[in-house]
């Protein structure tokens, strides 16, 4: 069975997964980045952007598992890039470069058609016009029974927890304040969905792990 | 040196610190109980209610040291009772019984002057009407060197995080969402001012400490 799953999807201790006033300097917002700081001292978080070193551990496991068994991804189109409106020239081809962490085909939801883009590493990107339940259905065709994983923004996150299609949420909460921003669970009141919680705290950060 | 602490001031995912609707029946809220029953499942949570049992470990480790060195404590009105406005007959004696569990002065912030009242076992709730910092040069006298617990609501709490008063800030963070209620961080902004965080998780809870 194809699960759809939210991995190391940090939320600050106010409850905020992006800062405000988010722009192409600043793609989670204001004082976003302080939710990520912890990802890069782990093992895993370093090797996504190509360096040594980091740590094993809760942190590092939890980093590590929402990279496994996946077969394809789902995103917003504000995770892929800053552009809004029309496409225009079809330059941008998401902030990774020419070989995307991905290596799985990545449903991009968007109001705006536009032909696939294949990336070098098995990496293409897919855009899908006509709304959350297509995406899914089409990731999960192309899962071909792995599982799917479910990025940001904070609106697709909240949109599909919404719709109650999500099996696994993972939220780091992070021991800072950031004042303003996305509250990931502004309207969302489906948590009593999921059946399981696992509560684990590393030093750094809080892992709540939802599950059903 | 006195320190004014907070202790097992939980919180939902959400941020939520009570939910909505208070009354009598519900002093915390709609929903707002769910905050608490992890309490109740450690052993010094079951002697808070006079029953046995409950289980040693993080949790209840986390509760017993809310109690530890305290000298005084200081709580908002709404902490003590439902009354608002005027005091009326005085009958009101706070939710605790004939011998509630504080055993020192307590300083209750109220803008309704009245006598002090002396309870069993060493409690005493004493009435402050010129503000937080009245009430805590006061509740250092009493502490005598001790400690001073600062109990709810979450405006008092938020009154002292404002003012930079509050020198240790105990959180668990409950994985439930409430969806309504009282926001804890709403305009608190001093988190940065600790200079330390302690991040447990029970599996039950995940326990933020901030000390400075």
């Amino acid at each position: 069975m194809t699960r759809l799953r939210v991995h190391n999807f940090a939320m600050s201790l106010d409850g905020f997964a992006a800062g405000p006033d988010q722009s192409t300097e600043a793609p989670l917002g204001i004082g976003g980045e302080r939710l990520h700081d912890w990802i890069f001292e782990t093992r895993t978080g370093r090797e996504m952007i190509g360096e040594n070193g980091g740590e094993n551990g809760v942190d590092d496991d939890f980093v590590a598992a929402g990279f496994e068994g996946l077969g394809a991804w789902i995103m917003g189109r504000n995770m892929f890039g800053p552009i809004r409106d029309e496409w225009g020239d079809e330059d941008w081809r998401g902030w990774w470069g020419d070989e995307p962490p991905y290596h799985t085909d990545v449903f991009v939801l968007t109001h705006h058609a536009r032909a696939p883009v294949e990336m070098e590493g098995g990496t293409t990107f897919v855009f899908v016009t006509d709304g959350i339940e297509t995406a899914l259905a089409q990731a999960t065709a192309a899962a071909a029974g792995a599982d799917i994983r479910l990025g940001g923004g904070t609106e697709t996150v909240q949109q599909y927890l919404r719709a109650g299609l999500v099996d696994e949420l993972h939220v780091p909460v992070v021991p800072v304040l950031l004042g303003a921003g996305e509250r990931l669970f502004d309207d969302v009141h489906l948590l009593d969905a999921f059946t399981d919680v696992e509560v684990v705290g590393s030093g750094r950060v809080s892992h709540m792990r939802f599950t059903r």
